[in-house]
């Protein structure tokens, strides 16, 4: 970093919000996704006028700007791939500074993390039902600006659900405010729209404005085993077509239930096909019973060879540990993870499974799958054995793009959750035609001209 | 119209899809505002591709295009009032495509009506919310562009809430994509998060994916009169505040319980100060009565000093009698009805109701108030009792704007359901700062760089 530039940060925040330093550099280079970008510079804002500030400063002198959350993204974007500075809101910027019970919504900076939102509406009997798997420590201003979904999205839908309004920050230094503490609002254009999901490439968020709802009363979770993944995708969508709506309808596929088996012996038949799991919800214990009657019913009919209900917390945590360690627990297949979390409409899950088998066959590479399968979301994880031989990681990494032109030719998605920043931008062109990339190129320039803020995401 | 132009038109669409006599110029010259401007011709597109056509020629030959649904919008997004073709989408554009029970999802052309598309999910025991009370004539078309509420939104949210994708066309002729058959994709600009609520500015939509959800098996009816309107609007904040979320809070004021007594004799006591009607829905019938026991208890605690039940159709259609003929009856107050659509947060809203009073006083109009309080949205009717003396007309102008003024006082918005369009467009600046007016101008450029598209509406 030019040493003017760094004065004029220093000057502006203060030597304890502005570092250049190595040891700065190094802690803010790395996101979830391993790769390493050494950036400028990390500044801290105090508040929205810090913000304002920086911006209007590096868009004068062409400074990329990175803003970033906790890190804890799968693409990249809070990566400074292009060098600049990162903005970073943990320090200061990452308060709730209101819970409003009368309206029901929750005012918070960028840099709060999503557990303690939920944590303090709970308390007061309110929900915020977004719980991205990064929930302990991801913050809110990185949910929206990857659109963070969740277990809950099947019945509950996803950050941008729940998103009222925000302020933020345009190159320019202008704050501009967007969307009201209201549910109608259709005056000027839905700039709190474009602003989620943007990857932090159009303004920097600085309050958000969060619709909460009531806390439901009761909870049950369910467990149904099945012979093969046809059989438990059939069941998935059958059952939200029986007009249940489940909160959370997880699956694992054979090869995550035998790593959980293996690595921690739950009791799980090593045999199975498929595992699904299920929440319901609810205010009406008699109606979360005919839930459950619905699902078991819609279970046994597709094929369930055995439908456990949880009698308590502890059974509940039990079904749960499955879930919940999966991940981890396929690394027995391979040093290398290359996961992905495509999403398909329901009723292509059957198919998407299937050809994921077929491209697991071809190359040679074990595929485990889980996920979010009650919203179509699955995470699908290509397993390198070795990741010291390159043509053990070219073969997944051939896979890994094979299973995204599938996902896309069922009308699914290259991302549900995770985002596009650096780590799929080479798959877009796969997903939009050219007219589209314009189309984003061009909001791209309407929000940022000299294309300050992280450039060349999202492969803009 | 150039006659060159008209004969491209007639060229490419048939001369029974490409009119421009002044029959029907006339037919497509005005909307629920009242305003009238003629434009100088009238399109059908047959399909997107016609679309397609028709807007990269209009962009070649700088054009305007003004897309319309039933024409039922009130503040003039439909109306041609800078000239230019209309493009209708009534006559051939206007179907399900589609109702994919699997994925629960409904493809329609803009010009499908609403209450069609509510009838065919119906009979598959599926359900789409949005009820705008044009439902019986206005376009999904319209309700996108509008981002359409309705009766049901403060327990189902409004069109946005549906809109899973869209398929649309730019000036330039391109076809474009956004969105997915699935809750969840982050892949690229949330483009139809934008295209929503844009007023046909942006891009002419050609097919719309909506969400459906399960059909609830059990609705039921109550109705709270109250002494004041305080009284009500502090009942409506706090019964959500319980955990009731009722599909719909209708609310009238005194001017308005009297107005419907006078006008149909229905036996509603004079001298309320105000009316509460609330629906509550669900699948399981004892959740539902708990639901209006809670209702009936915050009901009395803020002062209701009678509650009725429906207890079965007819009364319900009795109870929502006064509400339906509503906006008919209070034409007794005046010939000038101005109505506005104003919301604010619902904490606000006795405040609001109170400082409306006020204004009413200060310009010796009545503003008899209805509407949607769950959402805290409120249709205010400034009254002119004589549109032929301009005195009146001015001081009723005058009241409206002090009532904007006060809503986004109250943080509030200028409008909860109806848009901008030309209407309004004058009191954007009431609501927006330049740096926003700037932003929604260079979005527009991002999209229409030749201004064609519904061009200088929403005080663009």
């Amino acid at each position: 970093m030019h040493e003017k530039h760094a004065k004029f940060f220093v000057n502006l925040l203060g030597a304890d919000n502005a570092y250049f330093d190595d040891a700065h550099r190094i802690a803010y280079c790395y996101d979830a996704t391993r790769k390493r970008h050494l950036p400028d510079g990390v500044l801290f804002p105090r508040d929205e006028r810090d913000v304002s500030e920086i911006l209007k400063y590096c868009n004068e002198n062409k400074i990329i700007i990175v803003p970033r959350g906790a890190g804890s993204g799968f693409t990249g974007g809070a990566l400074a791939h292009e060098g600049g500075v990162v903005l970073a809101f943990e320090k200061h910027m990452n308060k709730i500074l209101e819970i409003d019970m009368q309206n029901m919504v929750a005012v918070v900076q960028p840099g709060c993390i999503n557990i303690n939102l939920q944590r303090e509406a709970e308390k007061l009997g309110l929900f915020y039902p977004p719980d991205p798997a990064s929930q302990e420590y991801s913050t809110l201003g990185g949910n929206v600006s990857e659109n963070a979904g969740g277990m809950r999205a099947a019945k509950y839908g996803i950050t941008k659900d729940y998103v009222m309004a925000l302020r933020a920050v345009l190159p320019s230094g202008e704050v501009i405010r967007a969307g009201k503490r209201t549910i109608k609002d259709v005056a000027g254009y839905n700039i709190s729209g474009i602003l989620i999901a943007s990857e932090g490439t159009l303004a920097v968020i600085t309050e958000i404005t969060l619709k909460l709802i009531a806390k439901p009363k009761f909870r049950k979770t369910a467990m149904g085993i099945f012979p093969s993944v046809n059989a438990a995708m059939n069941a998935v969508y059958k059952t939200m077509a029986a007009g249940v709506t489940p909160v959370a309808m997880e699956f694992l596929d054979a090869l995550c239930i035998r790593a959980v088996e293996t690595k921690f012996n739950k009791g799980l038949p090593q045999d199975a096909g498929a595992l699904l799991i299920t929440d319901v919800d609810g205010d009406v214990l008699d109606g979360l019973e005919q839930d459950l009657a619905t699902i078991e019913r819609v279970f046994r009919e597709n094929g369930a060879s055995e439908f456990r209900r949880a009698k308590d917390e502890s059974e509940r945590n039990d079904i749960w540990f499955a879930r919940r360690n999966c991940s981890q627990a396929i690394n027995i297949y391979g040093n290398l993870k290359l996961n992905e979390d495509i999403t398909v409409p329901r009723s292509k899950l059957p198919e998407l499974l299937e050809r994921i088998g077929g491209v697991a066959e071809k190359y040679g590479v074990q595929v485990p799958c889980f996920g979010h399968t009650g919203d179509g979301n699955v995470h699908t994880n290509v397993m390198v054995v070795d990741k010291a031989d390159p043509s053990q990681v070219e073969s997944g990494h051939k896979a890994i793009e094979e299973i995204f032109k599938i996902a896309v030719e069922l009308g699914g998605t290259l991302s549900g959750e995770h985002g596009i920043g650096i780590s799929k931008a080479e798959f877009m062109p796969l997903a939009f035609t050219p007219a589209e990339m314009e189309l984003f190129r061009n909001i791209k320039k309407a929000f940022d001209p000299n294309n300050i803020l992280n450039p060349f995401k999202m492969g803009l």
